[in-house]
């Protein structure tokens, strides 16, 4: 009989273990609290208005439908409980067994102990969250629109993103873009010369996991678009509209984009004591086994595998959880072959600043500008799955690209949530 | 100088004013809750699943940006005041002076006083209404998947519209293909038969806005879906999750989506004593003008003028809404000419239940099935703002034809809301 195989999580760790792993010799379920399957890369689409949320969400039923995937199930529910002793799993729905676990949650926003911070700022670690930043930093601009008091108006067209990573740059680049072409279109009460867009790194440079070159690039890029590029500025609070630095220094907004830091998803473990790693990270061997456990892997950003070119665990990015679960894959369909030890090959990073301007890093080569950003579009066109969702984002893509406008600058709030006491999760 | 006209409301018919009114005589301002402009015809669409909600919604001021719009200013607000003395409205923002108002406010539910309806059922009137709605037929598959106690599953498995009017129709209609298409191939936990899909009506048909012929072709169509429709029954009450007839009858069910009806969004006025008329409708005269005002004017769902052919008050549908708005525009724009009243030239109406379905009536003209499906999905694919949101849907369109299935079927639940005091209304 088939061995049961939980894998917890539907992102690109999980779902691409899903893909290779032998359905025969596994029975398979995936529990993820969404429904859908996500694309992180362009999560600061949605929230520069340029995509729909669902052309870069996947229903997950909808995708395990097809022939690849076919037999492997998926739950609905948030993990609470991993009880490593009884091999049981729960939600707040149910209780499964497993014989086989694969931890492939990812990370969620850190925010590093500052104080509500997490009530105050915007963040782009899922769909939901990129909506939110959408639909606020749009509210911004029509308050604005009405308001008359100098001081107010100014904090409202203040949009600060924290963190020079590639999620800060490509969704401070977006604003930039929005300045420059939107503003002076569409709202005749503002001047694009109001809007002030700032993005604030407590390094000396932007995508610091990128090379040197990339972050000048993006540097340069950012600045011909009238982004205030803030490096070595280290947030102390925000709080009453006012951001504070440990430097003293302040700047009074309506809107911070929190971009400054990922942490592991956190379980409660039971019938085994599983200590987390750096980044609330799960300390794996090298094959992905968690330490403590035989029969309990994590993969993918929640991973910490220390290896001899990278000692504090694989960068989190999409590429090695697609590795990692493709090799989890490998092993667990060969139970009689020697495991095969996990190495990373680095196909290369990117991140876009705009229009015609992207950075591109492989190996020793790098690119910037125009190739660089065809390059961008083309590998992020043809990584998003199926033909509706990759045929959708082209056509909004060109229609963006033409128009020099993006399509989607709707404020759509949910009404009255929640209502339901099951509802709530 | 230019005379002020604030129109509240940018639907059908203040969409359409604000295109044919001249703006060198009027300068023109639209306040409306929302900042965008949407298409109530397929709401039922973003329900059920098959059309994104940003495919047939469209950004107001991109909209009023273009050609015949130019001028035309948007204001983001609700309307809680309207003072006929000082010839002002008031927002939770702002207070603008009029010199001439239109209302066109449109229509909110109706729950008919029954006791925390609103707080139980789910409703199609704007598109986070609709959202909302996908997401919970959504979530009660997912939980009833993960179900084992029968009643409980029962309860999650059965779906009951309330109202057969082209709105409940429709949603039963799409949850009729969904039970037929999408549950078997994806749900391995649930059999189709389990899945129950019912429409109540209070009258003797359905569809009775329109002929006998189209009433009966629906019901016929719908019980191919296998849709249990239950003619002449009359809701009492909805709670602890059973929904109980005036007949004594009553259905155990997790979700009610109610189409049932309708009323005139309210305001408070100040200055004048105004009384709404049957359904909450503004009491107009033929020229639109509100009974006991001179300079306020209240045109689509909201108006109710009383004429010859139609003694109660004109069909709240899209075409009075438009013809009403053209009309108030040719006379605001002609001062000096006679005013003309307003006629409705019904230009036909229809629904459609499912795939190669659907019913039209026009004049004494009659059609039903596949024609009448092809026709209306060409009217409203026409009628659907922009080159962009047209494309997107004929896209969704082809998709879900081809394969029997909708792509969108997200649980995209918001994250957190609201956070903040000044987010609030």
């Amino acid at each position: 009989m088939a061995k049961k195989l939980i894998i917890i999580g539907g992102g690109f760790a999980g779902l691409n273990l899903a893909k290779h792993i032998d359905k025969k010799m596994w029975d398979v379920s995936i529990i993820d609290r969404n429904n859908y399957h996500s694309f992180p890369p362009l999560f600061y689409q949605v929230a520069s208005s340029g995509l729909e949320p669902a052309s870069i969400s996947f229903p997950l039923r909808r995708e395990l439908n097809g022939r690849r995937y076919r037999g492997v199930d998926y739950h609905m529910g948030a993990v609470r409980i991993i009880d490593v002793a009884t091999q049981t799993v729960s939600t707040q729905y149910e209780m499964l067994h497993y014989d086989t676990l694969v931890i492939a949650a990812g990370t969620t926003n850190n925010y590093f102990g500052i104080a509500d911070l997490e009530k105050h700022v915007f963040t782009l670690k899922s769909v939901p969250e990129a909506i939110r930043c959408r639909n606020e930093v749009l509210d911004r601009l029509e308050r604005a629109a009405m308001c008359t008091d100098p001081e107010r108006r100014r904090s409202l067209l203040t949009f600060v993103v924290v963190g020079g990573g590639p999620a800060g740059v490509e969704i401070a680049g977006a604003l930039g873009e929005m300045k420059r072409y939107v503003i002076k279109r569409e709202y005749r009460n503002i001047s694009p010369d109001e809007v002030r867009v700032i993005i604030v790194e407590g390094t000396d440079a932007l995508l610091r996991a990128m090379g040197p070159r990339s972050g000048r690039d993006a540097l340069e890029g950012l600045r011909q678009l009238c982004v205030d590029v803030q490096l070595g500025k280290t947030m102390k609070s925000y709080a009453d509209r006012r951001l504070t630095f440990s430097d003293g220094s302040s700047i009074d907004t309506d809107t911070v984009i929190w971009t400054a830091g990922v942490t592991g998803v956190s379980f409660e473990f039971a019938g085994a004591t599983i200590s987390p790693g750096h980044g609330n990270r799960l300390v794996t061997d090298a094959f992905n086994r968690v330490a403590g456990t035989d029969n309990v892997y994590a993969i993918g950003d929640i991973a910490l595998m220390s290896t001899a070119q990278y000692p504090h665990g694989h960068p989190q990015v999409a590429q090695v959880a697609l590795q990692q679960g493709r090799n989890l894959a490998d092993n667990l369909n060969h139970p009689e072959r020697e495991l095969r030890a996990f190495e990373y090959r680095d196909k290369g990073t990117m991140a876009t600043i705009g229009r015609n301007r992207a950075v591109v890093d492989m190996g020793h080569m790098h690119m910037s500008g125009r190739a660089a950003w065809w390059t961008w579009l083309f590998v992020h066109l043809m990584s998003i799955l199926g033909m509706r969702n990759r045929t959708v984002v082209l056509i909004n893509w060109m229609w963006n690209y033409f128009t020099f406008s993006t399509g989607l600058r709707l404020i759509m709030r949910p009404r009255r949530y929640p209502l339901r006491e099951h509802w709530a999760e």
